[in-house]
């Protein structure tokens, strides 16, 4: 096996919201996706010990951002590589309440959608989340989404250790 | 809803590959995703009514192609918008048999994984496969992969009807 061969496959980034109560929390992901059109529903693959999964699992509900490139690299020290269970990462972000009541962040993003979570699949260290899209929008129609390869190519940026696609010993 | 919003989500174009028997099909991808690096595993979206659905059922193992950019458009023609019930895709496209006896298309591709199919999960008019990675290649290290987004808005080509992207009035 070529572990080189992981690195053609071609993803963009996101941050991905929920909340419970009043705890709003995110995470950055690179494995979200459309996954039917009729209806509009989308899949993000989430690790089971994010705290962002719990909130996801309790709630039912929860956003997509579409981080535009170049985003602000603080908006990857706070949702890629801090815990929410003891940080309030929206306290500094901008950000609006969905139909659903999920947090959504528009700071540095290009669109989003709401989601109502629909099913949850086991693949082992992670779930794959489906919601059925309730409400989407799209913030700036002229700039081009992140992708991952940019940011881990150009910008040397590296995946958080519960990302799908983290790999130790690189 | 805003449908644009759609349009910045970012994937890759791939060819993912089975057979029956002797009867080998593949068809046109861009929902193609890692879900676990431990152990790696692969998801690709499938339309239930595509032939290769029906392979990857019967077999349990698929292949993925990685496009590269500007790969031959015959490809798209053919894995695109033909059947494999009629056709045989694989009659005059270069192609390698898997470890797990798959078909590989090495033509036009940066990259390939072999894969057990390990889940279905099914999200309504699409399937979700999940497959194990057996083996994997890296062909062409210099080149880009194909994006969605530059198939869509430069070379102006459009979804298959059975893409979880498709949409009808466009």
């Amino acid at each position: 096996m070529n572990r080189e061969a992981f690195y053609k496959l071609t993803y963009g980034l996101y941050l991905v919201s929920s909340l419970r109560g009043e705890k709003k929390n995110g995470f950055v992901s690179n494995a979200v996706f459309q996954v039917t059109s009729n209806p509009p529903q989308i899949a993000v693959v989430c690790n089971k010990d994010n705290f962002t999964s719990q909130l996801i699992k309790d709630s039912k509900l929860f956003s997509i951002s579409v981080l535009k490139k170049d985003a602000n690299p603080k908006l990857f020290g706070l949702f890629g590589f801090k815990t929410g269970a003891t940080v309030d990462k929206f306290e500094s972000v901008k950000h609006i309440t969905a139909k659903t009541g999920a947090p959504i962040v528009v700071e540095e993003s290009l669109a989003w959608f709401d989601c109502e979570l629909i099913n949850t699949f086991d693949v082992g260290t992670h779930n794959i989340f489906v919601g059925q899209i309730i409400d989407s929008d799209l913030l700036d129609s002229e700039s081009e989404p992140f992708l991952y390869s940019y940011y881990r190519d150009v910008k040397k940026g590296k995946a958080p250790k519960n990302a799908p696609t983290f790999i130790a010993n690189k």
